[in-house]
């Protein structure tokens, strides 16, 4: 099982050393280090085992070293076998850990990873740019070329960019890696389109040579040009080919069969010399070359760490799970309030296994709504719904709902709409980095009027939260992390929630942590650690950013000698900025406030715990900040 | 010319009570109205022309009072016509002033606007919403409609909406208004497409017969049925209907005729029983009934007021436009600088005109790229451009820019990428109102990491900043207010644009204001004022928010009495936001820092002047602001 050919492919140009045969080997050694990472911890799996001859093949066709032709895989998780080919294959044991390779492309490790993508859809808009920036500089014959997947093409920037690209009538490679999955079951009229591409096969000889004898009619004047034109059209319909991007004004070709390397570099080979916009349409198997990752491509998107691997990559056994998460609390409130109430209606975005609604998807079919990696529409959406009198809740990840960033504003909060944002992974999200971490909804959540913001400080805070957002009356939303749940200690009986009121855990002479969601519990356990070494430090659980609760918040920064804001989001504008507004406002001195948070800086991957560590965002590093500054103010006195 | 049956229509029911004939006198005083409005001050014009028959035709056939059937135009700017029908023809000559009429759909207004819109493309989503949320609700004989103009149709959420609409099988319509312009011209390969489209001509009895044939072929058996239903779509192919809808799972009807008011009745009428998502494509003029208006539609899109009308509509000259505003000077800048420098490229979204960039686009046609209403990919593409070496400057609104938020984020910002952002618009733009305010740039950009953010604070400085801009190495914006250039009096030299310096204009002893760009000289008009009553304050043009100039800012916290921020943007997260960390990022007492700038409320239309002055951020307000707060001070000490 161990590698003969991969340690030997420094670059790109040496997979030209290889024969057929050794390629063909390279494909079974490339997917071997894959289960190999896995067998040590969760990665993205199934797409990167579907793209390994689609790889080699733009390798061996073009040359994507430093400022010559292009390449954008969409999105990044699929970068896996181009990190094995591009000099990376020493330190790909290391991939998503703290300080090691990241699991989505970085060019901070190689010329080959042009951006750092894991929002999808964006890459034909950054080919084209590349394109264009390429011929304004002179270096015309550069090819330029994106992979983007079938899930990541019914988002909207992708049209956008088709129609430019048609447009200009620029010369640009668009790959569609249509392997009937986005992270979860395709869906939308699009993806019927593709499914009927599917049923005609692949792409055959004989459909080759009827469009070439149609290419090779002699034209005489422009009448017979349109009618033969409109002949060959009606002529493709026929035959389902590729109408839909032709009518963005590319030339379609394929289907072609994204596992036959041999097939894949000839028709590349072929593209190659074409100008003008193409789209190249090849069918993929996600999980392809390990049975039980190509039967269930969902569960082996980014699966458990494989406990038992038999021979021929039969996966054996997964590691079980873990404790309960907060999305597992948010997803069961959800399914509570459906059941209660048949005006919600959940919406998300190609996360209904990310978010764990499932059961929701079961059980309320007509009231859950996937739309795909669509963002936008899903918010407007959920406008709609609000208007017409239901109770949409908009479940998506933090980092991707900003991509709705304009509707929340539009549709949402200028209307005044009721629509409820369960944000999920806010904070820091661990092994994926800084495309995924939820570092910035406080400041574009709370800057919008009538908005409600809220965070949930452990378990008991998360259902209620959502009950009190579902009984509200305008735009409100929820952030959590992707995080076990905490259960704090109340000493006082747990208060219920109530619009802009925070929640007094406990009061100490020395000082207060305020803390918004996330980092509640670690406040709490620095707050033992400092009560332990004689400093009696108390906490409060803010839950509401907006409406802040200045009542209980400024006591603290009026009263006490130091307040210390904690939040796992930016600092700029956040929850931090929004207590130091609100002293200003009321004429409270703050420079016993301190804020700590996410710095203005990418943050980058690693444990979640690893890297709030490493921010003076666990335990050791709050009781640390208090014991600094209480030494400074002390010197000031 | 004066109104005879408008007077009568007190709501869309007494349309019914007109014939044929007064149905065709009353699109005459519709228009007649318009023109009467824009005789008085600019206003949204051809465009609203354009929709006269296509109004009453959609209000004569469905039912849009509360709760029954939804319609949306998209955008609103539109929707003048649905005003004068539903109930406001008597405050019609109040639209577009204060605390009169908006210029967009206004719920506050009337039952008949359910969204206030004003950037494009969500139509369908929120359409799609309403229908969905009326389902849930019981309401399943609604109909709901969406109207949507060829400008808008590219922006990527439409795709989203179209998709999910079609995968879904949802009834709904969407009327695609095809008047060949977005604002400006439009582009892109859907342009080309929909060209072919009116080359085939209108909806004819002939092409409707084949159609019907095609539908009632006997169909025996499921491979009957799916080649004849390829023989249909080919042979529509050939006929170059709608294929594009079609692949999204809609069905197509049209193209016909929008000015004729039987006939849009009529098929209105037919699609009003059909089941599932459908898409009716209708030609209209721009300008259509005033000839000036239909001959030049980019000129007649917002025109100066009418000077002088002759008979039958003929517009015989236009109000002369005034002093020269930042847009000019920007655009004069960006034109300098491709003249210098061959690498530098602009890039707009449908606003050629709004950003005069008329002459760049005419003198360097090869670095010009106007990509339609699509933000997202504007920003994608580039980052793209900046990748490979190309300087380009991303020329768009303030309040559009913000439909790019996750672009700015992963596509420029986390590759720390130099793309240069003119953020025209931004603050107030007066008569517009909030949907294209630019109220949220400063905390939307200055939350990201290696983003610099700047404001010119006057004319001297704007050309230099965008030179600087150029110059610089990373991601970086400058915002602008749509108003008449300022040209302040300078003491002091003008002091070179350096990273991150702000300019101090005058000091002063009792306190100081610190403008962030637009309203500089607001506060020296506010400073002279209150040296009239003997407070000598000191103004700071402060240029950057970020990175912020904490040496000069915090050195007049700390040693004035007193310290107005001032900004023309949100204060939630905002510059004077930024003041405050910085004071107490370094210690700083703060209470004598006071913040100005917009409020955390929609600020609805009107004369930017008079806004501004409703705000306290007018020259009086400012110094009211300083006299208030010098006594207060005083009390406490």
């Amino acid at each position: 099982m161990s590698a003969k050919l991969l340690p030997g492919i420094k670059s790109p140009a040496d997979l030209h050393k290889l024969s057929d045969e050794q390629l063909q080997a390279l494909t079974h050694e490339i997917r071997d280090e894959l289960i190999r990472v896995l067998t040590a911890r969760p990665a993205h799996f199934a797409s990167n085992l579907g793209v390994v001859e689609l790889c080699l093949a733009l390798h061996l066709t073009f040359d994507f070293s430093k400022d010559k032709d292009r390449l954008i895989w969409d999105t990044g998780h699929q970068i896996y076998p181009q990190k094995l080919i591009t000099g990376r294959y020493d330190q790909f044991h290391t991939i998503r850990t703290r300080g090691g390779l990241m699991g989505f492309p970085h060019p901070g490790e190689s010329e080959y990873d042009l951006f750092m993508t894991g929002h999808a859809g964006c890459s034909v808009s950054t080919v084209s740019g590349l394109k264009a920036g390429d011929d304004l500089l002179g270096r015309t014959d550069n090819h330029a070329v994106a992979v983007i997947g079938d899930g990541a093409l019914p988002s909207g920037i992708v049209f956008e960019a088709l129609n430019n690209i048609g447009g200009m009538n620029q010369n640009a490679l668009v790959i569609l890696n249509d392997n009937k999955m986005s992270i979860c079951p395709r869906t939308g009229g699009v993806a019927k389109y593709l499914d009927q591409c599917r049923m005609t096969g692949l792409y055959q000889g004989g459909k080759r040579r009827l469009n070439q004898i149609l290419g090779n009619i002699p034209l005489i004047g422009e009448a017979a040009r349109a009618s033969l034109e409109s002949l060959r059209d009606g002529l493709k319909a026929w035959l389902k080919d590729g109408m839909l991007f032709e009518e963005f004004g590319f030339r379609y070709f394929g289907p072609v069969d994204g596992h036959d390397l041999p097939g894949l570099r000839k028709i590349l080979r072929d593209l190659k010399t074409q100008k003008g916009p193409i789209l190249l349409h090849v069918f993929t198997n996600k999980g392809h070359g390990v049975p039980q990752a190509a039967e269930d491509p969902v569960t082996y998107h980014t699966p458990p760490v494989f406990e038992k691997v038999g021979p021929e990559r039969a996966i054996v056994s997964l590691k079980k799970g873990g404790a309960k998460g907060y999305t597992d609390a948010i997803s069961f409130g959800l399914h509570q309030a459906m059941q209660d109430d048949p005006k919600v209606a959940v919406i998300t975005a190609a996360m209904c296994q990310g978010n764990k609604l499932e059961k929701v998807r079961e059980d309320f079919p007509e009231r859950f709504f996937d739309v795909g990696i669509c963002e936008s529409h899903a918010v407007a959406f959920a406008a709609g719904m609000a208007k017409a009198g239901a109770k949409p809740v908009v479940d998506i990840y933090s980092t991707f709902l900003q991509r709705s960033f304009d509707q929340i504003f539009q549709e949402v909060c200028l209307q005044n709409l009721h629509v409820v944002f369960c944000m999920d992974r806010a904070g820091l999200t661990g092994p994926d980095g800084p495309t995924h971490h939820g570092t910035y909804d406080v400041p574009y959540m709370r800057m919008f009027p009538h908005m409600v913001s809220m965070a949930p400080g452990d378990e008991a805070d998360a259902v209620p939260m959502l009950k009190f957002a579902l009984a509200h009356t305008g735009p409100i939303s929820l952030r959590y992390p992707k995080a076990n749940l905490d259960k704090i200690e109340r000493s006082e009986p747990f208060a219920p929630i109530e619009l802009g009121k925070a929640e007094v855990i406990e009061w100490g002479e020395d000082g207060c942590f305020v803390a918004f969601g996330t980092l509640l519990s670690t406040c709490l356990a620095a707050a033992k650690k400092l009560r332990a070494e004689g400093i009696n430090v108390g906490v409060i659980n803010a839950r509401f950013v907006k409406p802040l609760d200045k009542e209980t918040i400024l006591r603290a920064v009026e009263t006490l000698p130091l307040v210390v804001t904690v939040e796992e989001g930016t600092l700029e504008g956040g929850f931090g900025s929004a207590v130091l507004e609100a002293a200003n406002g009321a004429g409270v001195d703050a420079r016993n406030v301190v804020r700590r948070g996410l710095p203005d800086r990418f943050v980058e991957h690693g444990e979640r715990g690893e890297l709030l560590a490493e921010l003076g965002l666990d335990a050791e590093g709050l009781a640390e900040c208090v014991r600094s500054h209480r030494a400074e103010f002390a010197k000031c006195e």
